[in-house]
Parts: structure tokens; sequence; C-alpha cells
């Protein structure tokens, strides 16, 4: 195993001093592995809350600041945080108008959310969650029962983020999260597996022509193995068991997500076949995201998430927002 | 070789497709594999137009739009791209103010912008070039004569960029454009080679213990091969290579970038150190960049950029900037 790390014991730690000095918006709890905006809270606003295990970046830290999160807790690689971060982080966004947990369905994330929403509870917050089930490639896993949380928390934190920023109360933050959750289906396809930094060899083998369908976003088992395929060919594989879920129609919004090794260039050549699958449905892709959003750390691979918006995500999801992973219109 | 490709012939413009597709900013010939903005050209504005060997993405059609390129030319996988296609983007984003080259040092681009700067003369558009060479790690390579082109462009593209949409004319914009070449340097160190699609297999052999310090951008050979070492001895490696060639200190502009197949959060394990190692120099990172923006496909491995900034090269670097791999403040 070759990483760019000191210390097997330390990643997490090292890497948030780095984000903490990379972007001075941030503001860095490393002790406590919990990110916030250097902002501060704003009184009214619903405060956001996510986080879970690392290895995604830059989910989630990535996505703290102005239109997204409030703060993010920051697990051991491919390990959930444990309460007290997330009470620490519930309690500290609170401005009296409540706070909303975004909790990927994975089960220790969400056991422990479900107890830091209890605890916080009993100190006065008011907290709703919203559990984030958007993989249609597996039902039940290693670390799940029903769907994994893959890409659509990207959207859900976006789009309730914009939301929060307008003043809207706990109950309907919490009502357009759950939708954006309910119209956002995801499908991932490894070509490699990742290398933990723990585990210093591959979670799986695959062969030099072998690839994972349905891959989650740790390493764990897919749908089925399968030869390699052109991209188009694993687009339609990844579009058709989307579509099968959940049916596509109108404008959505799309992410070409990458697993963290995939070349950029490879991400645009998925996309193209993601633009002509969708024009062959009648729909079409209104909004994007093309780059490395939901990553398994040195994986190779990609993910699509697709969105079917109406007037009010498109308009939330179009609202400015600024945080180190996504900037745009302030 | 796994890759996400349709056709090892035809990446580059599958590619550009999925481009054009995913940023409506942008206007893409891919036929000719030219990127403009869509906006078109404003008159009294210099015209910045760069381009270069594709598989280094997001560099250099990530960085067309308001306030850096107006143009990218797109060669196939590192390779230049020809002076026809040069000779196009350069007369069509002329507004009469004249047109600036970004022309990273390779032969190749270097012959092939010339010829370009020379015929576009002939058609009445007043060109000046300015050659990129802030790579410490070899004088003289497989592909260069003279230090190598590599993240020290970004800068230049950003920098430049925000002068000429200010209506600085062309000795102006060109100048600005050599002084942040002039104030860059960089070092690159590869933990694993790049697959071309078209070779199908390692650009050079690294053994599991294995790394190659200097590295460039497509695979070449860098100064020495090491035993792999903690991210903090690496980032020391190059730094001191920097240093040794371009004194550091005051306030610099630092750029942490991912050679394609390095996770996010190693990136920034890596500036952690960075900005340690800045502070024992008296020195510091008044402005940085962590992420992947010049690349060599799935390379895994890192590169460090420094410039001296100044007054005028912060103000620019500061200024709005709208283009799909770098965006803020407008």
């Amino acid at each position: 195993m070759k990483k760019l790390i000191d210390d097997v014991e330390s990643v997490v730690p090292d890497a948030l001093r780095g984000l903490a000095a990379a972007h001075p918006g941030l503001r860095v709890d490393v002790d406590n592995q919990i990110v916030f905006r250097a902002s501060g809270s704003r009184p009214g606003k619903v405060g956001l809350v996510s986080g879970g295990g690392s290895g995604h970046e830059p989910l989630h830290a990535g996505f703290v600041g102005y239109g997204m999160l409030d703060a993010a807790c920051a697990g051991e690689i491919f390990t959930s945080p444990v309460p007290d971060q997330m009470i620490e982080a519930t309690t500290a966004v609170d401005s009296g108008a409540g706070v909303l947990h975004i909790v990927k369905n994975y089960t220790g994330d969400v056991l422990n959310f479900q107890m830091a929403a209890e605890l916080s509870g009993e100190e006065g917050v008011r907290v709703e969650s919203v559990l984030v089930d958007d993989d249609v490639a597996v039902r039940d896993s290693l670390y799940t029962a029903g769907r994994r949380g893959t890409g659509a928390t990207v959207f859900v934190e976006k789009i309730a983020g914009a939301l929060a920023e307008t003043g809207a109360p706990l109950p309907e933050v919490a009502r357009v999260a759950r939708e954006v959750n309910a119209r956002s289906r995801s499908f991932g396809v490894a070509l490699s597996p990742c290398t933990t930094p723990a585990a210093g060899r591959p979670t799986f083998d695959l062969s030099d022509t072998e690839i994972e369908l349905g891959i989650g976003i740790h390493g764990e088992p897919g749908r089925t193995r399968s030869a390699m395929r052109p991209a188009r060919e694993l687009v339609h594989i990844a579009m058709d068991a989307i579509h099968e879920d959940l049916p596509i129609s109108g404008d959505t919004l799309v992410m070409v997500n990458g697993m963290g090794g995939t070349p950029l260039i490879e991400l645009y050549i998925a996309y193209a076949a993601v633009v002509e699958h969708l024009a062959e449905k009648g729909a079409r892709a209104a909004r994007n995201l093309v780059g490395n959003y939901v990553t398994s750390l040195d994986m190779q691979g990609f993910s699509i998430t697709v969105c079917r918006l109406n007037e009010e995500l498109t308009r939330l999801w179009d609202a400015p927002v600024e945080t180190p992973a996504l900037r745009w219109g302030r």
C-alpha cells in the first residue's frame, strides 16, 4: 500500500488540519472531528448537520458553508461518527429554530444519529432527521437494512440547505429534504476496489477484465460481477437500474460521480452517454454535476444519481452556495 | 486495462461531447477539439488561448470562462494540439485587442504554438506568447528542452485572465503572465504510473514500495526513485526542491494538486504538511488550491506549486472567475 499519509492512526485528524488551513470559511474542531462554518449560526435559521465515515471526500465536510451544511461530523475511515460528536454539532448550530440531521442509511450512522437526536432533544434542541436511501443496487447489505445512502446526499444537503437559508421552519426544511430523497436514485460501478489505510490491502479482488456492478461506497459487494464493457453500456446498465426503480422523465438533476481514482476525462465520457440515454427516454439533464463528490478512497469507478426535478427543487438547486466543494452564484 | 471509455480512438471527442453537455457556458467545437466561451469575445478584451495534450483534465478546457481563458485547444492524449486548431481559436477570440498564447514548455506545444502565432499574425492578429516552465524537477527531458510546464499554468491562466477582463492591453497581460511564471515553481511525486488508453499498460513500472520523485505530467521519468515515505517527508522533499530553485518567503499562493488517482483526503494531509513547512521558513500560504487541477490520467501522486505573491497578483487571483473548474466571487 502506498498512500500519501503520515500515520494510519491519524489519517482523519491530519486531513482535518489541512482542511482547516485551506478553507478560512470553515472552523474545524480537529479533536472532536467536527467541521463548522466559521461564521457560526444565524438566529432563526434551521441548522443542518450531517456526517458519516471518512473516505468519501469531499462529502461531508466539503459541503459545509453558506447554502448547505452548518456542521459535519467526521468518523474514522468508513466508520460512523459517534453520538457525542453529533450532539456537540447539533447543540452548537441550533439557533432556536431547530436542527435537521441528514443521515445516510447505514446501520451505524442511523443508530448513532438516532441516539444523538434523542439526547439533543433532552437538551432542548428540536431535531428532525431525514434518511437518505437512494442506491437501487441492493436491498440490505453488509452495512444496511434497506437501500444504501449514496449520491443523493449531495442533492439533499444542497436543496435543504438552500431552503434553510430562506428562514423556512424545520418541518418545511425536513419536508423538502425527504422529497429530494424520494425523487432520487443512484447506481454505482466499480472498476477497481479501494484500499483502506488500516487494512492496507484492497477490500475485494477484481481481475483485469472484471467489474462490480451496483457497488456501494465502502467497497462492499454490489449486485453482480460482469466482464468489463464500454462506458456507454455501463451507463445504460446504471440508468436502466435507476429507471426500473423510479421511472425517469422530464427535467432531471444528474450527477456523474467519480469514486476517487477515475480521471475526469472518463467521467465526461460517461456523462455524454447519460445525456443520450435520457434523450431516448424523452427526459433531459436540466442540471448536472460531473466530478468527485461522494468517493470511496482510491476506488476507480463511477456512480450516477438522478433526481426528478420540479420547480421548487430547481429553484433551490440554483440558489447560491459557497462551500469548498460546491460554489456558485453568490 | 479497465477504463471508462467507449473507443480508444475517440476518447477526446467523446469527452468533449460530455463537457459540452455539462457546461452551457461553453461552446465546444468537437470536430476541431476547441472549447470556447459560449458568450463569445468581448470587444477590446485581449483573448487568452491555451491548450495542450488531453489527459490533464480539468486543464485546459475546465479553465475556459469569465476571468480565465477564451479558448482551449485539446490535443490527443499527451499529444500537442496542431497549429490549425490554435489558429482557429486565435482568430475566433481576437476582438481587435490581440491574443495571448499560454504555452506549457513541451517541444511539440512550443513548435505548434509558434507556427500558429506566425500564421495568425499573417492574418492580422497580434499575438504574444508566454512560456510556462515551472517544474524544477528536471532540466531537459523526453519532452522538453529546459524546465517543464506544469501546475503554474493554472496560476498564469487565472491571473492573466483576470487582468484581461479589466481591458488591459496585450503587452500588460503578457507581462503579468510572465511574472506569474517567473515567481512560480513546482515539484511532483508519483506513487503510481498512469495508463494511456492507446498504450493500454502503465507508462513505467513502480514496485509496491517505490515512488518516483520529480515526475512530469506525462508519466515521463522524474529525478530519482525512492522508497515510499510518509506524506510529510515527501512534502519536505518537494518544498526543498522548490526552495532551492526560488527561495520561498512572504505570502505565497500554493497548489497541492492531485495527479488524478489520489483521494482528496490525502491531498489535505499533504496540504497540512505544506503549511507547516512554510511556517518553518517564515512564509505562509495566503491563498491555496487543494484538488485535481493538472492531472495525469489515473496516476496516483501529487504536485506542489508555489507562487510568490505580490499585491497585484493577489488582487488578480482574488478577482471573480467562472469556469467549470474554478469559480468564485462573481
